[in-house]
């Protein structure tokens, strides 16, 4: 028996609050679970900074990804083997892509790839191809065998169906971080009748089409997700975390580039911040190096840079008011001013936030295009896209909902130890 | 309006997934959840290395914390409040008393405590009474509040039934963290009628009673906990994780009083390894420092620092079979002598593990007598230890059950480049 | 301590699958669930035939009400009670009219309704008002309370805000039974988050209000709402029951008009058969009182009558296909021509049913005119109606979806003992 | 293809909200549940009178029978099929002993049973064998197919291992009720790892074992059980409404027998009342029929059964206190004469009722030995009977626990307007 299809002597489950459990037969799979590059993904939280506001969201990618590896299989083992239309032979390379889809993903995703210019595809590419123990486990398939998960991963694999399993408006990938999302925030959004979706999903030519028969089922879906990002993925909250986040990397890259000479020394920063990163390096990188360092650095002599990193360690995050880029741009420019004779840095302490301005994982502009459509199987044996059917999906469909906010901190506005005059100004014009 | 009665202009809630909400309307509680050592909460899991078992059970100290203050906040205001046996001047004490109870847990505490002879609560008195702003917020109610904040959580304050709310076998730690652990790793063991049990309990001079009428809701409750302790808390994969952890903390310590030449200096640990550990040290432990050092030891040239790390870091945990300590002390010491022989320090990798040695926190020798037992409410008024009315809980309480597994590194014993007859005998007694 | 005023020594509670407990603490509701025209809603069904196609939908109009009773007293007393806008004193009225509102309901209503041009409303006006136990209950309370009760289940009392808690668009009766339907049925549609929804609810003047911070809370109310109609309640399967019920007391009433010899005398049926139906009566009917006949009605020995008595009772349903009245008429017609020829009445054999043909408790053309829009309370204190804040509200509302189905018993058709060309053009027709 | 292989063109399911889903593949199965008796069964509710406690309670034995028929399903075709222990050929026979189990039981059945000397499992065997649509549709799968179903039923079947599926004490009858029943009152007692449960058993000769790795979760199926016996099943408010219902039959047969002469004739009873029933009668009889009498004889002139049958209809019940057959047989003939003396006949107005008393679907004297008992599967292949090696279940098994209470109409006793001295000498001795 080849490595390919070697079965394990007993079934292994995990385990899984949302599916229940993730049932795990093949040795391919077993072995990248294994890995220690998959592990890793432990010590990276699926929400980045939402458990600041959602305590419950503490769950991790890895916890994600074996959602998403069991849902694939699900749809695999149980509705498409045996189908004319699907090719039992894309089963294992469906499985793996599933599985490993998230691992290039870093500690704060959003803000790293904001600040530093990074990718996280690239790096889940790079680790596939790359010196990795998951390298080593895919190619004892085949030598062509990580190209191939690479390729399903960045969606340019010649078999488009499988791809649309992967990464479409109603892939795996989505259906399992919105159940296991509202699950660990305890919200009642994101519950959809997954049961149901799952039945009525075929095999077809270059895609997976939904029967029409379980529109609502795929409604209930969208509307989840629509709620899903603005109750939580987009929350002020969380996104004032990430403020302070984005303006840490920010100094620090900024103080290292003048410099300034550290307590503690950002050693697993070096690479990154002189742009030279490696993937040895960018491995050795998780959330726990990441609080390791700023509360070290919460005890810098630089007054942004220690202030920062005690406000997120610590959760006095900063607060916010809704603003109107429109109309809003001379009041910013004078807060500015204002805010430079208060003596707190605007750079800093004077952020301007839209909710577009979110992890490709949840949002981000053109990904409309990126994902797949929808398309209905027609009991004619038509198909058609989603939105032409439901008057409900047709309503939302299109329509971009942009939310900016003007994040600061309160706390240091209202201490009129100093400046009292300037800071009362700040506050009127903030509306506060 | 003094600041111990003072309320916020608006009710705060916290989503929970385990009690829908957690509702905050005292100032006191509002600011003791702000404060950094509260905070710090978030960096230590509730169930230390049970995230390697079951991996939804990623949930911070923090969480349960929350969940402990808003059990005892519905079983004051719902069903206490107002009743002639309940002195409402003891409310913001119980709350406080709730929120703060697991404040001194360090990470991974359990093998902390044991490695360092430390104990948690004694931080926890620590951080209440010391220069925190725990304490701050504490004497601004009354100088001596910090005093009684912390009689309350040693079981030593002067009102009995404060201390039985707080602890005894069903209070409101033991509700929550049954039910939280249940929900995170996704068990369904751990759930039990809490609604039915917080509309029966009564306050009763010295103690919180249980009107008998919801006897079987408690003998339900009692079951769920022995359940969650078998499943979940003494899982044998959950202490091997437990006993490298345990050991790698025994080899740094080892190494550094041998004066061993660490790549990475073990900073943070020098004041525990030295015995002197100070408060400030102590608050700076949380899990992230730990993986921090944990994964830079990944390299360190001692091959069994940098074996255990690995094994830690990337779960490649340890093997075990049953162990009969009447029965097979020769056999061990049989295995010890061949584990020598085999280049194997049996320090490290023959470890015999008892599920009594588990954290405090889910059981230990004598918790029996620490903890109050349960009382009934008869409707004649007479007052009844549970055991004496349900014939379950008679059965099963008072029979200690104890578990020992003999742990080891498989793969090691497996991979016989090297002292392959050796390594198959050491095989052959293990009866693999 | 007058009567209206009365508490029950200890409070009374039901276990609820829906909302855990409902709670009883006044006599008045005491007593009121107690009597006889309270209990007969435990032999009427809350979704008619919906049985037939859900086999969990078998729970009672006396399950619903109990949890309108206790949305409503969970709205008072843990919200309005206390707010200058809420007048204490229509609490008790409050109460009544929700535990009160389906009193009239008969078995099956929306098919009663509709042969024998009866309204529910008129019946639970005349319980609430007439010769009964509830009658003599509400009385006692005040001799004009009855009076009002029944005002505010009419929507015609003089506080609005009183009649929009009791009927609105988003009224305790909806918020209980899309939960209750979707929990019995078990689909995974009609959850939504009402715990957010109570805490957001505001009494203001002459309507209950939601605070906007509560919109997206309510959106996924409005959705539910539609997934449960069109999932639920308009499902063709309980419609084709619903049709065949419809033509059943159609056939009886014309038997009876042409002195037809019944060997079982529908003497339950006399007085609604001949336009004189007196409270009394009416009170008698209940869904035993159906099967009982229907059962008996099996072995009549008229054909139409036996044959959709024995289809009603086992289910042995028609079939349908999609039917549109603005192109399909012409065939309509000839189908109508053909079935006589077939030797079925087509009266009986051959219906058209639309999905607003429904009964009211679900939706009917002029509803929205009828219930209150939703008004959301605005930071700045403005009031403003829904669906001008909220897009996906706006995108759905007004658009009446009309769904007409054409309902046949296909076995008849099959069966092609005799008439055999005709059937097969039937067939042909249908496009079956 | 033959039909008993032959297969639906498409999967049946029907919503199900314990097992989600209830999944129809084989023709014969589809077949049987159109039948006229197994839709019968809609009209007979699973738990009797306990609706009258809980009021979500109100599920048919369909409900149940369906979801049998789904949990032996899965066990087969997920668990079974292909191990060599399980043979093939008796999968049909399985789902339609499941699926038929129940068929035989009447409106009611406890009191039935006792009051008329009947059992329900000669019903089930009389329409299995007899001239039913049941019989015919499994006749058309072989000959002696109905026998072998009726074997299986009645535990004779020469393959012990079929007939342990069906039942012992962990069949799939007991998995489904007592989640079903736990779902349908909403009490949080009932929940088990069904999935695990499934997972660990195992075919072997003569019986169905389960793999001693799920002792655990068998554990708490068995607490469960305990626990939903106690708090549902033996509710003494249901066996208030028991005992009447038992009285009402009771009166009807006395005054049939005393030529009474009813004013509403118990047509569908004579057979019954003059033990000449036969099939075709006891299937003409349903909870709807039996309602319908009740509410007519709440009119009859004997005012023991129109009272009795207003206290049924409208849940007037008698109220209950304690009884000791050891130490109260004086005071309980005592209070039998006093009773005699204030106007109430004892016979029907001072009851008796031990939970033994209860439905054999719930538990019956004698149980244990009819049922067969649990085995655990050893990993060393030895097969152990559980209460051997589980603490708790050893604790438990063959403790029979006996419940008497006594139950009479308190009102009739404080309703003083006659023979008050008697009547306040009758509550002295209940203790009232």
């Amino acid at each position: 028996m080849s490595y390919a299809t070697e079965k394990l002597n007993e079934e292994k489950v995990f385990k899984d609050p949302v599916h229940r459990y993730v049932h795990v037969r093949d040795r391919v799979i077993w072995d990248l679970i294994g890995t220690k590059e998959f592990q890793r993904l432990r010590r990276i939280r699926q929400l980045g900074t939402t458990y600041l506001t959602f305590h419950g969201a503490e769950h991790s990618r890895l916890n994600h990804s074996l959602g998403v590896y069991e849902i694939v299989r699900r749809i695999i083992d149980d509705g498409f083997e045996g189908r004319p239309e699907w090719d039992s032979n894309e089963r294992l390379l469906c499985l793996c892509a599933a599985l490993l889809h998230d691992l290039g993903h870093g500690p704060f995703s959003h803000s790293f790839e904001k600040v530093f210019h990074l990718d996280h595809e690239d790096f889940t590419r790079a680790i596939i191809l790359g010196d990795t123990e998951v390298n080593a486990v895919l190619r004892n398939v085949k030598e062509e065998f990580p190209k191939h998960v690479a390729e399903v991963i960045a969606k340019t694999y010649k078999n488009k169906m499988v791809v649309s399993l992967i990464s479409s408006q109603i892939d795996a990938d989505r259906m399992d971080y919105l159940q296991r999302d509202a699950y660990f925030t305890g919200v009642s959004y994101g519950h959809f009748d997954m049961e149901r979706i799952l039945r009525v999903m075929r095999p077809r030519e270059d895609q997976v089409v939904i029967k029409s028969s379980g529109m609502h089922a795929v409604e209930d879906y969208i509307m989840s997700r629509y709620q899903m990002y603005w109750q939580v993925y987009f929350h002020p909250v969380t996104r004032s975390a990430e403020v302070i986040l984005t303006k840490i990397l920010h100094r620090a890259k900024q103080l290292h580039e003048e410099f300034y000479n550290f307590k503690h020394q950002p050693i697993h920063f070096y690479s990154i911040f002189e742009d030279e990163l490696t993937l040895q390096d960018y491995l050795k990188l998780d959330e726990s190096i990441i609080h390791y360092y700023f509360q070290a650095w919460e005890e810098e002599d630089d007054p942004i840079l220690s202030d920062l990193c005690r406000r997120f360690m610590n959760r006095n995050l900063f607060k916010y008011v809704e603003f109107n880029p429109t109309t809003q741009m001379k009041d910013l420019m004078e807060l500015n001013n204002l805010f430079k004779k208060a003596g707190l840095d605007p750079e800093y302490y004077l952020v301007v936030d839209s909710s577009s301005d979110l992890p490709y994982d949840f949002y981000r502009p053109g990904e409309e295009e990126e994902r797949l459509p929808i398309h209905l199987l027609m009991p004619t044996g038509e198909v058609r896209e989603l939105s032409r059917e439901s008057e409900i999906v047709d309503a939302i469909s299109g329509k971009r909902r942009t939310d900016h906010k003007l994040y600061f901190p309160l706390d240091l506005l209202q201490d009129v130890s100093t400046k009292k005059t300037i800071k009362r100004k700040i506050l009127e014009i903030l509306g506060i």
